[in-house]
């Protein structure tokens, strides 16, 4: 079982919002769409992928490195939050 | 006319060639794939997407900032070097 | 005359802060201060650096690509605004 | 006893250099350096606070996340590639 089980359907759906911020990104640059809204698309699907780096980093760190031990997932936290900062 | 025309047809391929990368981790999620592999491609999706914001803000720069004018597109020169190093 | 000139006091007055924050960090590690307390400086230069660079970037783009031209002053604030967001 | 004495005198020549490069900088404000040269001088020491920050995360999470498990340093390892190349 992978880490990703758990919260598997939250990171497909979120993936999926990615596809398809990704396809309007496409359709926009098809469409000739203004210089800003391409570039305020591609920054929002810059974010999206980063908070979905974060989340992933996040679980693995959980269940595979602290291994769910209370004091481990504590000295996490510190991490995480500059992760977070890092990955917006 | 957008800046981005002139590259257009380059964009779109890039676009659409993230858009199997996000299909492919939907996938790779779906199917339980292990922790690692679901890592690596999210870090490939965010260094493609990192790649086409650095593309997308030097058209934009040199076409709309910079006017195309010689001196100033030499000036842009050290500013783009900095933001590829920044957006890998 | 450099582009930093002008706002040549300012830069200064920022780049002192930071060295005076690097020179607490380095005496939090001299006296073992606690690794929460050094990650938190840590990120704190880091986020003070970023703030750095993108004063100098925006400073080079404005002056010697934009050429302080109304229109192209324009066109850069789409771009300054998502640098500000990257390097936070 | 901190995560960071083990490696603390290679942190604080770290830090030491980093406070060693700002004050060059300062002083290249000070002396109206060429704005590539300020530039490449900040770019420099972004790079050297990224270095640190992955650093002192790798540290953080070795000694007080995976606890030194064998198991958990294996699966902190490609957490680690990506953040070095995140924090180049």
């Amino acid at each position: 079982m992978s880490h990703t089980t758990q919260n598997k359907k939250a990171l497909i759906t979120r993936v999926r919002r990615i596809g398809g911020q990704v396809a309007s990104l496409e359709r926009a640059l098809q469409s000739d769409a203004d210089c800003d809204s391409v570039l305020q698309q591609a920054a929002s699907i810059r974010g999206a992928v980063q908070g979905l780096m974060s989340l992933l980093l996040e679980d693995h760190l959980r269940e595979h490195v602290a291994g769910s031990h209370p004091d481990a997932l504590k000295e996490l936290e510190p991490v995480m939050a500059i992760l977070r900062s890092y990955l917006r």
